[in-house]
């Protein structure tokens, strides 16, 4: 069977995670590295056999591309691979109507292109937005809560990191019980910056505006940085007419690289989708695995 | 939106509470009940206002059957609906190669027929074996461990009162961690039944036969009964190059009623795919839902 050919897309830590699992998964290659900053890829392919190019065109065949770059880019980017013929996966993380906008523009650009988007494509939004429609399956009536970790959340974390006057940051959530969270943010500010007013700026932001958010400022963020994350998924509902029906669903994890590993075995289902743009609820979960269907039956079932 | 016609076939717990899990859902209406023996038939009819017969055909316009019914009848049963066009859904749990030879089967029948059979839908086989693959999806590299428990096995409690000498069985799973289980089988004996015998014959079964088991005889089997269940999973995986991700999932539920919901969750899904034969791993997970698919989307990504 011919390996499927995959591009990364960045080179944070989410996608050098997904460099990894591409090499892990044996029905898998990579094509290489995609930066679109000509001095950062230079930089990069002194470090690594793979090319590392500016566009994705000069990589040759490439099935799939992983977009391991910060959400807010993913509307503009991936028009531009699935106008080649190159599905993409992304780990888009703004819930709510941003997801219906970016499947709507990604689903005309992957059917012009006879291509296949896979969104959302993490644990949360990604498997956990699975998990939640499981057991809505088993229990429809009733209130899921999701309590996320003690951890990193990456999406916080460049979404403070681009507020001018913040030279380095670190977003941390910390769970308060029945879906409810607080953020501790620990800045490292921009000589010159105001503390005063990146802490607004923050506590505006979108990302945070919902939640109760402490900034703290720091001296050196690297120091406070560990990647582990987790989440707790408690659902108490009805099945029928039977009540108290619990179900939870917890990870403990080292983040990036499970929001990488899901965005490749994305890559993999999305191969198998009709052109268009899909999330994860939408495509059926065996499509994931690497192996032969049958025998993935006969093992998981 | 005209509602899902749905007959339920058989009336043991699982049919009871697929009837109420169908009562409970606005987009489908209870046909009616379907019972092979006309004296049973007739005896139901005296206590529901819904028709009960002995052949679908009675109920007029039928999109799907809930197949309530022993696994062991599946294979024989399910084609006579197929064919007629009408969808089914049964709950088939006898793991390994019977799913593969049962998948084959009614997929020819669904194809043949027009109709959609949705199989091994309960939640172990069904929303077990999704998260699953879910599982394999965030950490491909690692070993699941499925802990079930404690609680009465409705499989192997309807395969012991199978066994001739028995009056009344009752099935109890025991964990005892790592994925291994032993069970705990209470039974009732006929009159001039020789418990040894029937011990034997339950130890030798193929649903018991890889377990440690135990037969206690009772004097009246109701009074042990307790239809709550559970199940533990916990994988500990590789996602990419990042060892230790650990993942769980855990349920405490009313197992008839479990399994009838997700059976009855599946009747709309089955109505969503195309003709032939599917597990739940093989259906995107957002089908099972009731609702607007992109209000469902906004509220579960």
């Amino acid at each position: 069977m011919e390996k499927m050919r995959v591009a990364i897309v960045g080179f944070g830590n989410v996608a050098r995670e997904a460099l990894a699992a591409v090499e892990a998964a044996s029905d898998m290659e990579a094509a290489g590295i995609v930066l679109r900053d000509p001095k950062k890829a230079a930089a990069l392919q002194s470090e690594t056999k793979l090319p590392v190019v500016c566009d994705v065109n000069e990589l040759g065949e490439v099935d799939a591309a992983i977009l391991a770059i910060a959400s807010r880019a993913i509307p503009e980017v991936a028009p531009h691979y699935l106008a080649k013929g190159i599905n993409t996966v992304d780990s888009f993380d703004i819930h709510g109507e941003a997801v219906m906008d970016l499947r709507k523009k990604l689903d005309a650009a992957g059917k012009a292109g006879g291509s296949v988007a896979v969104i959302c494509a993490g644990w949360d939004p990604g498997t956990d937005s699975v998990v939640r429609a499981i057991l809505e399956g088993i229990a429809p009536k009733g209130i899921t809560y999701t309590n996320f970790g003690p951890g990193m959340s990456m999406g916080h974390t460049v979404a403070v990191k681009n507020i001018p006057g913040v030279r380095d940051a670190l977003s941390l959530t910390l769970p308060k019980g029945t879906g409810l969270h607080k953020r501790h943010v620990y800045v490292e500010l921009a000589p010159g910056a105001d503390f005063e007013a990146v802490r607004k700026t923050i506590l505006e932001d979108p990302y945070f505006v919902h939640d109760e958010t402490y900034v703290y400022p720091t001296e050196d963020v690297k120091q406070l940085i560990d990647l582990g994350h987790g989440v707790l998924m408690e659902r108490k509902g009805v099945s029928g007419r039977s009540h108290n029906q619990r179900i939870t669903f917890s990870m403990t994890l080292m983040n990036p690289a499970a929001t990488a590993q899901v965005m490749v075995s994305s890559a993999r289902a999305g191969k198998k989708q009709r052109p268009g743009c899909y999330t994860m609820l939408e495509i059926p979960p065996l499509d994931y695995l690497e192996g032969e269907r049958e025998s993935l039956l006969r093992r998981l079932v």
